[in-house]
């Protein structure tokens, strides 16, 4: 039974979905192991990790529609508002989502059925630099 | 150390959550591992998992009732209406709630607290086949 | 390879964020294991895990404003109210957080980002003694 761990580096450019499935990929299958489990991990607040459908952008786009209804910049509900009107907002749809997802590994691929991506979400306006640290236990 | 893995499939009856807290404490228990992490991730957008209060069939009810409200079959902000109108409703519930669960395995048991069943919540109103991956890491 | 296990009791003082991020960091680094993973597993239905903001307070206050106004106490949708106005908004706030999370442990620590910290939500207005399982596996 092995370890293997990793930083993966992710540029954002602006609020939506950026998926990440191939490079998780490539870093799993790099890895040799052939059964396992892997698991992502954002270190930030204000971006999370999604699975989502990756067959149809009409869905990602919907999606971005729901939680911008559900969590409007600029609502005055928020004290939270120095950092910009989609700061807050951009904590609670990351609470709302995932900040950990963890996939078996089996026959050295990801169990990830045919419409699923990995997605890294972006909740803030602006692009920005994220990291998702990536963990492979397995042999 | 050793690992298991199984795909588990289960037939939904339509929208609601269906437990499947014995199918995977008796596979978990089945693999003669004492201590370890269980972990079960869907293969699916449209359907999730859920941890939720196995005692009172209100709660359960209660909450397809609240996810119905929030986000509503038909709703007019949403595009993608190809597959029906609890198509990208389905999509957005499996959003809000876990594709992955791991539960840690203690002394042969899944330390789930009294109350809690392992759930597939089935978000699209007809059933259909789903398939939940379990990997069991441990010794 | 090896695992450690443990529970952790945290008692709440009524509803909102607990930080545990000390006490969960002070049992890994006492495993003395340097490359791992970490899962916590709340052993409950009505209170919830989520990693936030640990920098400003108002980020706190404000997602528990949004959850009030999302799910509010005494809402008349709700059947299940024996236990009080607050209890089936427990379960749907705990639905909409985490039950488990997992972060992978690098040369001793836990990959953290900066800002983030691990808490214990508690969505029932009384505090409470809870239970969280706690599983590492590395070296």
């Amino acid at each position: 039974m092995r370890q293997a761990t990793h930083i993966l580096h992710v540029a954002t450019r602006g609020r939506g979905l950026h998926e990440i499935t191939e490079k998780v990929r490539l870093w799993s299958t790099a890895s040799g192991i052939a059964t396992g489990l892997l698991t992502l991990f954002i270190r930030h607040t204000s971006a999370s990790l999604l699975v989502q459908e990756n067959a149809d952008p009409e869905v990602q786009r919907d999606l971005e529609r729901f939680l911008a209804r559900l969590v409007p910049d600029g609502d005055p509900l928020f004290e939270h508002m120095q950092e910009g009107p989609d700061d807050m907002p951009a904590h609670v749809r990351a609470a709302l989502t995932q900040t950990q997802l963890s996939i078996p590994v089996v026959a050295g691929k990801l169990v990830l059925g045919t419409w699923q991506g990995l997605y890294l979400y972006e909740h803030r306006r602006r692009g920005t630099q994220r990291e998702v640290a990536l963990h492979l236990i397995g042999e």
